[in-house]
């Protein structure tokens, strides 16, 4: 198979393999009182340009789940997105580590959450028989691969504020965000109004390491043994950090993920010429969702090149930071090809 | 600081390492889709001699609260040890997976259930104002390092088996155990009656892997579902099964427990002749709990070589895979030393 | 006040309050060994002509999370209709007794669920990544005052049926339901494929009791400890059965809702009349959904007579077991009166 | 059978059922908004000589469990006595209205909680891999019949207060130990460092209601939407209401918890020159755990007249607000009857 499916299907960049080889020697300390996970907090401050918390997790789900648990309890709802990773990816985790607080979900254009759902959610403040709102999460880059605009996030972090509720960013994509928007990392969060991120690095490099960033200081109280309770503390946390480290060196995180962009918009160049391709107007990240005919879907999946078909009948297509010319070639020649 | 602390203060085993690198290369279908998570049945089946399904973890809590959560519900108590890992380390997580459940803390000599304190549990049974006891939990190797017998295991899960109890067997150090019987795998687990084992490889050379190991096929309904969850269905999984396959390949678990063993004992010979050292009668895996005099205490501290210090005034010393003669000489060294 | 702003408004129907009198006599076991409570599963048997397991729960959210509680595990998700009580109105506890289960919000004209939105739920069976969707729970009489047919629910329990999940009926105002099908209620329930229901009795005439009624009898297996569990298993519990007891005893349950029926009706016909009022096309229970002009809206609320006013405009009008002839005329004339 | 396995198993005080009956008629606002409601918290402030907010509920089970999930969450533990109700007879309620918070089991002569044990609790304080200590809770009446004195308790709240921990009392029997110690209830609760209190009201007259009455005002914040998402806020609670508005009326709670007493008294100074029946020291509230003969325990149980047996051999013997001369008599004539 090939690299389209999905950006997780990469492996580890070179220089992450590269910095676990050399953490690999001698002993020391368990449970993150090690050297690496000491300089984790120093790093990401350094990074948003402010003083932060981190906690790393092995995975997405838990380190969204760990995030919104600190925002809200089992008589809570958070406001997300009715195609949020959060509410259809996650097989209940946030429910989970919330306690079984609420994820309500709410339509909007894009990927992104209209302002107008977001309204209608405050009528239940105060009524002792609705859960109540206390935290909105959304997805920068959004599951459908568009970016939010710093004012769209600070129009709703804006309204959040304005509710008390808290906002939470899955960044599982953040970089690629970045890259796009080619702007600083803190403008796009708690500059913007974002008290916890999960930051992912994942499937842009890492091989499994993901950090919960915590901008507002009044989430930490039991983050930490939130993270031990939910099996997230790993005792050799020195290669988890080691990977972060090695993530943020040199800015390999915005490397990886402008490299990923770039090869989508390649890609998209290419499809655009060929009949039968249906492209989106604009590209925001390192993923597209096209649509190909019936006859050049059945050409990719025989290929193992099909990225997920919607029943929209579009494809989702991603490049990541392992995307190779080579890769694209075969792509285009696969759709191209008529006598397949 | 040198590493008799505990044996998750080492690193990488280098076969693993470098199965890693191997593995590292080319696209892989996510979330255990892969190659080698697909033969991860397969090898820990012909581990075991029986057939299996395997659930991957990054940490022991998660594997042992995701075991215990197919055994032990919201209206059920788990019978554990009272200095058992999973009673005072894992922060509430096993009641957290089991959604509410209770664990019952017994006491018992030498790490072990006694099986009068089980006989009380039953009383409960059928008492709608009782959590109901469904599953009971023993740890091989123990927290104080000693080994149940295959006959201690074998009256535990006899006694579960007549009330209808799942037995789970936390084997964080399960390879050491194994090596100190020179048993079968099989022998110690399903053989015995255990329902399901969480099979530590961390601590033995791993960089975050375990295996929750299913024998009862009765477990496995709802256990994919609740590992991804708990956040811990990788998106990468393809490293952690290569972890785990390199960990069992050419039985490099056994070859590394038995190291650590020997070790061990190595390093208790020569502290036998030691003024003022007192040792457990008999070693049965890879650590001690031995007594020191208060000046060799602190030697060991000053020097960063001292384990845990108990209240009980003894210290555990744990030996690794990656436990040196050096290392050992410079332990000895250090408690010998009468000029510091 | 007066009574139309819900049927719960209402107090004890005077055969209740004679029966708890004649109870509250000597010594009775607690807990449910009582002889009162003994009767309960025969009389509810009797009732529904079939053998049924009954589990008496002091408030209608108890009873419905209890029932849900069975039918749906932290892994699971459960179909309801997004204006359902227990989406609504119950904050959160659903997902508090289901450990952690999502409520799925499913949209449907007359409050009843689509059949064409369930359609779309099954396509996650089996996805790892996707809550498993494992019970329907429908509303009867809806909260809109519709009421599903006997061949509605079929439709729908069919299709639970065919994959395997189980159907909820919460009948807050199953007697309302009832006596306007005039059906027996075993065509209603487990004829038509329910496997439990919240049996209401508060509202028609009860103090405080409701019923879950369990027809399938594999919910039983952890009902009565999560009863226990949840704080629903009364000391005195003779009082609470006693109150359902004198509920079915001589179709007092029958005999309130048909009385609440028809005063909702006489209600409605004498409202036709009135300029400015707009009724629904059709009656189907004790309350409506009416539209009244700005200055009716004000009288009734200034006059202590007016129901909840929705968004929509509508003013929700409830009758109940205790409505009396006066209170119809006073509703009538403050809405005619033209000189307030 | 006759009334001395319990307290519970006496009905309702002719002032109660009075109250009730007078309640009944005419239409309320449901779910807390009508006048009886709205007097409880003034009724208790008076009672209590301070301002307090309370919680009516169904059961006891369900006030403890919801008064420790304002004192503690999923991450912490809470210290009980090892044969306290909430651990012994509550089947894991207070773990799941906490959220999945671990119950610590203390050992204490007398029922109560030994300090030397708590002292114990604080070693995990800031320990990560261990739940961390938020809440003690202690029963007033004890399980076992004694009574904390003002300086116990005092002793208690001190070092709860010097580590941060808030303390419930379980006061299921709390009118029994006011009776017994004849000071003002205030000085049993707030003014001795109590943050909450279950106030017991069923055992002693109620049919079912007890009372959340919260001195601490940090516990409010989320109160009622847990209330109402554990399905204890009654539609009707005006009923509830009224329970205990006529059962603080006129001191009625400190004259049947007197009442009670007085009677166990009486027949323990008869019991007391039986032949082979061995009687505590010292009857501090309305219940003796007392020994009798093979035989006579036999004959207690013929009548009916039995309490809890304990393996111990001792049998649970409690009097209620509706013991009678004749009751006692009864039992004496069972116990001393030569010829059954």
């Amino acid at each position: 198979m090939t690299g389209f499916l999905s950006d997780n299907v990469s492996g580890i960049h070179p220089e992450i393999m590269d910095a676990l080889r050399k953490e690999n020697s001698g002993y020391r300390k368990p449970y993150g009182n090690d050297e690496q996970s000491a300089r984790l907090d120093v790093a990401f401050s350094e990074l948003f340009d402010t003083e932060v918390v981190v906690l790393p997790c092995a995975t997405g789900t838990a380190a969204n789940s760990l995030a919104l648990s600190l925002m809200a309890g089992p008589i809570n709802s958070i406001c997300v997105h009715e195609k949020s990773h959060v509410y259809i990816d996650e097989c209940n985790a946030p429910e989970f580590f919330c306690g079984g607080a609420r994820l309500s979900p709410l339509p909007g254009a894009n990927g992104k959450i209209a302002e107008t759902s977001l309204a209608k959610v405050i009528g239940v403040i105060g009524d002792v028989h609705a859960p109540q709102p206390s935290a909105i999460s959304i997805t920068q880059t959004t599951e459908v691969g568009t970016v939010y605009s710093i004012a769209e996030i600070e129009a709703i972090s804006g309204f959040a504020r304005s509710h008390d509720f808290k906002v939470h960013m899955d960044g599982a994509r953040f970089a690629n965000a970045v890259a796009t928007l080619d702007c600083h990392p803190a403008d796009l969060t708690w500059r913007a109004g974002i008290d916890a991120l999960s930051f992912g690095a994942t499937k842009n490099g890492c091989m499994a390491a993901e950090a919960v960033v915590l901008f507002d200081k009044t989430l930490i109280e039991t983050a930490h043994h939130r993270q031990k309770r939910a099996g997230q503390l790993l005792s050799k946390q020195r290669f988890l950090a080691t990977q972060l480290l090695a993530y943020l060196h040199d800015d390999l995180w915005l490397r990886n993920a402008r490299h990923a962009n770039h090869k989508i918009s390649e890609l998209a160049e290419m499809l655009g010429s060929i009949e039968g391709v249906e492209l989106p107007v604009q590209i925001e990240s390192n993923m597209i969702f096209a649509k190909f005919t019936a006859g050049q879907n059945a050409k990719l999946e025989k290929a193992g090149l099909a990225g997920y078909l919607f029943d929209s009948g579009e494809m989702r297509i991603c490049c990541s930071w392992a995307t190779t010319d080579d890769d694209i070639q075969q792509f285009v020649r696969c759709i191209k090809d008529d006598h397949t």
